[in-house]
């Protein structure tokens, strides 16, 4: 039954206007007329980062191919919380965990970083982005966050902008309470930092205590993972930064 | 090489206390003596909910066995946070990750409870609990959660302990923001319920907006999937609970 109601949101890079035509990349497709058994009609919110939300409906579809007819606007494109996270990679399980759920708490930009510790050697960006899209998909948000390529810890450090702050997770028990350093911060330019498994070099941890945007912080007694830190860290900052403030 | 610092952290049943011997059971005697590789004197901390933690080394191996000596107490038991956490049942790997997640921020129950809208049919509790207890090893604490059986939410409702708050995570936007709801609270006896992917029914809401122990709470504009908001909404509850102001 081909109703009003998009049953799927889909990221695409097209500019979206009325009477635009977008053409679905293969897996897209695949989705659509595979998975969801989609007919000519059915109608899909479309999204690119740029335009808002829109209503589109099938229009034409082959074997692995689909094209939608963008209909109308249905949220204009709004301001989104401007945070970044920079995290060790880990290994592929817990650090595609981790990218998922930080599109979900809504960063607007992932940074890996490699430190002292990071035990992994490669991390696939183009996998990590997919995660990515299919998150901001499924959460409601109307951008993905930006995916950088690596950089040493050292190099983020030393390019760093000097208006946002660094949230250093520091675990080792000398960083302020979570809440009080998240209550403490005045605008929505902001970054979180988490190490890998094996935790930050001290001398890592030195450097970073030196640097004037950045600040420690505590997440409590017990250890937590790298991607449970990230993910404690990412949704306090929605409850209680500035955006969600 | 065999030193004083123990690399290894399991959970047991037996009492704790000097010159006490602890028969491990197969699967940890096999993580020790193979994934480890053990040898006699090998330094293990061990705790088991009630005694504290202590200082045991490896006395004695079989193929499949292995008894170690405690020494000394390393920790003396401390009072935990006392927050459950009521779920709707979901899939096998995100309840997995549930579990693991709310056992390293700290939840002291796990409360599973059939909703109006949930899918999951089945539920393997000695699966989580041995979820629970690894994560409890890997993360310092010396409780493991306490896995319950499933009830329907009606029942638990209607067995409720009046002294204790319970913060429903509201996705029809209706509840206060979570930092709002989190900083009223006065003690530390609370529950967090969250429901299933489909959300609660709307009769479910009503009837639980109906309870004076209950709290709707909100957090934020994104669709979180079940196990994103229960993690959020329980590192939220560490930061600024009653246990972590």
């Amino acid at each position: 039954m081909v109703t009003g109601v998009p049953r799927l949101r889909l990221f695409v890079e097209d500019t979206l206007a009325t009477d635009a035509r977008v053409a679905l990349a293969p897996e897209q497709a695949h989705r659509l007329l595979h998975v969801r058994r989609a007919a000519p009609g059915e109608p899909v919110a479309l999204f690119n980062g740029r335009d808002g939300e829109w209503l589109a409906r099938l229009e034409a579809s082959g074997k692995r191919s689909a094209t939608l007819a963008v209909e109308s606007m249905l949220r204009p494109q709004a301001a989104e919380s401007d945070l970044w996270l920079l995290f060790a990679p880990i290994k592929r399980g817990p650090v595609d965990l981790m990218v998922e759920k930080a599109t979900e708490l809504g960063v607007a930009a992932l940074h890996p970083v490699w430190t002292r510790h990071t035990d992994a050697q490669r991390l696939n960006l183009d996998r990590l982005r997919a995660i990515a899209i299919e998150a901001a998909e499924q959460c409601g948000r109307l951008t993905v966050p930006a995916t950088h390529p690596p950089r040493k810890l050292e190099e983020a450090i030393a390019e760093w902008p000097a208006d946002r702050r660094l949230i250093v997770l520091d675990e080792s028990g000398r960083g302020a309470p979570i809440a009080t350093v998240l209550s403490s911060l005045t605008d929505d330019r902001a970054a979180i930092l988490v190490g890998p498994e094996g935790g930050f070099a001290e001398s890592e941890l030195d450097a970073l205590r030196g640097l004037a945007f950045a600040v420690a912080a505590d997440l409590g007694p017990r250890i937590l993972r790298a991607e449970t830190a990230a993910i404690a860290a990412l949704a306090c900052y929605q409850a209680l930064g500035p955006g969600g403030r």
